[in-house]
């Protein structure tokens, strides 16, 4: 198994990166290929004394930068660090991609270069979120503002194939509509037309679920049109910091408290480490032809190492070749 | 000031409703007309020792339900407390209505019973929110799924003269576009159409607006369809009772942290405080010709009394007038 890691995306490029994927190679034994310099890839390296072994670099000195726009991953950066580690996927020099760069350029280069699944009209941009329960996907979180109704039946096919793989459930992965309310009968005309065709699916359909269940877990892949997942993921994400937030000036509020807070503090770690993003290893990309993983942008070293791990498990998991088959209305029915 | 309350709207009907209207009474001195069984309400004042002093009640047996349909209010229902409490309010026998009753029957019945605002084109379900900073309004929070660019830049100037007269802040409330960036470009069709609209207008529109820093306070006015609202508002809402729900186990999890606990109880009532919802009185329903509140389901005595509160400050402020007059374009000449 073959890794291949955009060394120079995300904030904290490339010492966390070159860190997590030392860590990747150590516990998991998978080979690594890194894009970016060599030269500062090996320094940064040598500098934190970190080892490059079972680490091969293709040496590349662009880089696509989040305020450059996505389309030019395909012209002035097209040999950026992230348009080449896509390339090097796309021609079957490694099993998946990882990338905390931009997301607009990902996607628009994963799109391009790596290209989409036949049958699959706009590939889908799907974190994995903590929850109370078990971790969920949210499908699509924002690479597709308007969204007709059969793309949002296809995310949900492509949402429960990797969940089914990912964090298997017995009956399969439940999936829900976000919707303004449960009934049947609840949503704008994007839902209410949307919500026959997955009814009559076969996938493992609990019908329109709201906003105010999704933390405590009441589905597996949540499925939505790019804004409305958009505005869940980042509300759920400012939401729990503003909370954090006021949490601790609450408890540095007087002498009294402080003394709790450091009694308290084992079971705030625990509580922040199980509402950690960090975890799953950020975004999957799905619709495309082979495993990308979008890191989040402010990731640390274990983040990194947990997304190699996640995009390893995506490759061996055979969920692409299940999503490409039931992308094709001629081979769905050999397949059944 | 005479605010009518539908006594029979709500989880906690009509015992708090009584309760918050006593208190109403006694604490600014508003007249309070109340709609529902008058056999109930004064068997359960009198078993909980609740002066009625200050409080007419104008007799209704029926009673809406959240499982009945909206338009029963129109039909079947149009004798329930809430449609009654309408009836008077649009006759004039009061300056404002509050209820905790079904959402869709009571934006139903404003609409055709006080009847909308000439020239806007759909009422919007406006709740008044906590953020770190100051209380923010979200508007529209579910009762239009569909909307059109128009129905947003009313939605805007709505919820900007309803801020301006209840929480005034120099150069005016801050109008933010609900959308998946900050930049200009960024959203699907309605936000690219809405975004130059409000660009032009003379709100003090401060571009798009990211739900990550929705919480943080980032707008004092968070102008988005009902279907993209409503994900915000209930995410806010589940997100926090995950995090509390999880706190509490947190702090219970070791003996130590149990005495942590008692300690730090002090600051985490600060926190429930500044985060409780019940202070702002719930949702004020725009564009109709007469002040109506919805109070949340859940409502306590205390947010009755909130929501009375606001009903009356909002009847006072001619917010009303000022949004009529901006509404129709043959006055709004003159008025400027």
């Amino acid at each position: 198994m073959k890794i291949i890691v955009d060394a120079f995306g995300g904030d904290n490029a490339p010492l966390e990166i070159i860190r997590g994927a030392a860590d990747a190679v150590a516990a998991y034994g998978y080979e690594i290929l890194l894009t970016g310099s060599e030269e500062i890839i090996r320094r940064v390296a040598e500098e934190n004394s970190l080892s490059l072994d079972g680490m091969e670099i293709v040496d590349t000195q662009d880089i696509i930068r989040m305020e450059d726009h996505p389309k030019s991953i395909l012209r002035e950066h097209k040999d950026s660090s992230m348009a080449v580690a896509l390339r090097l996927l796309s021609e079957g020099r490694g099993d998946a991609v990882v990338s905390a760069g931009s997301t607009g350029a990902l996607l628009m280069g994963a799109t391009f270069i790596v290209k989409r699944i036949k049958g699959i009209s706009r590939p889908a941009l799907a974190p994995i979120m903590p929850s109370d329960d078990a971790p969920f996907m949210l499908i699509d979180c924002g690479a597709n503002a308007d969204c007709r109704p059969e793309m949002l039946v296809q995310f949900a096919r492509m949402g429960s194939v990797y969940m089914s793989h990912m964090f298997p459930r017995e009956g399969g992965p439940r999936v829900g509509l976000l919707n303004v309310g449960t009934e049947d009968t609840k949503g704008g005309e994007l839902q209410l037309a949307t919500f026959p065709l997955l009814k009559e699916s076969d996938l493992n359909f609990i019908g329109n679920i709201e906003a105010r269940d999704v933390p405590a877990g009441v589905a597996d892949v949540v499925v939505a049109d790019g804004f409305a997942g958009n505005v869940l993921l980042k509300t759920m994400e400012g939401t729990v910091d503003m909370l954090l937030k006021n949490l601790k000036t609450a408890l540095r509020s007087t002498l009294l408290t402080k003394l709790g807070a450091a009694l308290v503090m084992p079971g705030l770690r625990m509580l922040k480490k199980k509402l950690s993003t960090s975890e799953y290893g950020g975004a999957v990309l799905l619709g495309v032809n082979k495993p990308v993983i979008k890191a989040h942008g402010n990731s640390k070293a274990k983040a990194f190492t947990n997304a190699i791990r996640v995009a390893a498990e995506f490759a061996a998991s055979g969920a692409i070749d299940e999503i490409a088959a039931g992308a094709r209305p001629t081979d769905q029915g050999e397949a059944e």
